[in-house]
């Protein structure tokens, strides 16, 4: 059986999330469908590199999948990209790859990044694409508290309370906040994130910006290791997973 | 009464266009509806600087309003907008200008910005907000060949048959097509424009670009004055309307 890896671009709005759940349109459940009904109604499963939550983004998720039939790489995208309509969701690039190939297991890092829409006035054409935040926010100060937190901690603060890893202790490789304008772009990568983590530490970032928080703040917020001092989790509307990386 | 000017930005997908239709909600509706609440009930009539078409978005639409009340201009920004929600329609400023300001009539320049997504892949995220070409274009032939189109020149090959301006003459200041990715941004700029301008000349350049057309056919259209000869006119969605000029 031939392997595929696709290259993944989704609105997560209209979504429970990546993964299948008992109610409700994933975007997993989209793509193993549309993959079906090429396969001539076999069931098929995919295998994500990042298991976004409902209403994340994606421009660059990567899944890969197992086919009884070899397919060109392009006719491929485009005949899933074909019964996939009208969702939200599409293959932007299709490639085949030795079956040692895993989406989630090969990764050796995600990149996510955080938007946020810093004006008075509401969001109306990146409505749900966005966290609106009004009060002004200090993205020199947002940056410089941020690099603390770069490399090998413990992240149990940042963490959902149901996150399912084993362990609290991510490396994270970069964390950049940077302005366009009213937007401000929160640039994170590792090699991979605990549940909730992006938003956990952009909520808490969001508290340094608006002069709540001092940088000391943020920092003794990760040495507690206790999830009662993180600041707010912010809104999925924000984030988009934008690659994933391989060796 | 005092007299000011709104800059606003708005989603154009669920309006029927700027202006108050018989049926259907209107951008203009909105605003004016909004600004009835402030005036205690009072009808409020706004002028526009430039009247999108239906689905047609705005970054940088100008409209001034006359109001019993004096505002100072954040409070009145703040008060439209919480009056208009959830429509996707913001006020990003509002500033009092000279009762001798009009919107329409005191613009020197309107700026609008074309948004195609080129690539196989539909939109996901950008979905309403660009026009999917999946056919390869060239840029480069594209832009040069709508520089032909700069200047003064009678526009009745691009303009709809519904056209209402007294005269098909107008004089075109910038054409820029500039891709980023995927993305290829047609930029014009105009003292005004023409019903169906930017729409009837950028499906005209869609052919330039997919090699259907030459540059001396683009040329040539302009110059037979005759509707017939226009390319196809392009759907609404990656219309925006950015800028609106004054003295």
């Amino acid at each position: 059986m031939p392997r595929y890896r696709l290259t993944l671009e989704y609105d997560g709005r209209p979504f429970v999330g990546w993964q299948r759940q008992a109610q409700g349109a994933s975007v997993q459940q989209m793509i193993e469908e549309a993959l079906a009904v090429l396969e001539r109604g076999r069931p098929v499963q995919i295998q994500g590199a990042g298991r976004t939550d409902a209403g994340v983004h994606a421009t660059g998720q990567v899944a890969h999948v197992d086919l009884d039939k070899s397919w060109r790489p392009d006719k491929l995208r485009e005949a899933i990209n074909a019964n996939m309509r009208p969702w939200p969701v599409a293959v932007i690039e299709a490639a085949e790859v030795p079956e040692t190939f895993e989406a989630r297991f090969s990764a050796i890092r995600r990149r996510y990044v955080y938007r946020i829409l810093n004006r008075r006035a509401p969001p109306t054409l990146a409505r749900d694409q966005v966290w609106h935040v009004a009060r002004p926010l200090d993205v020199a100060a947002m940056h410089a508290a941020v690099q603390r937190l770069l490399g090998r901690h413990d992240f149990t603060t940042f963490r959902a309370a149901e996150c399912q890893a084993a362990s609290p202790v991510r490396t994270l490789e970069r964390l950049d906040v940077i302005a366009h304008g009213e937007t401000i772009d929160i640039h994170a990568a590792a090699r991979s994130f605990l549940h909730h983590q992006v938003r956990s530490l952009v909520g808490s970032l969001e508290h340094v910006g608006s002069g709540k928080w001092s940088a000391d703040d943020l920092e003794d917020a990760l040495h507690a290791r206790d999830r009662r001092r993180c600041g707010m989790v912010c809104p999925p509307d924000g984030l988009f997973l934008v690659g994933v990386d391989y060796e």
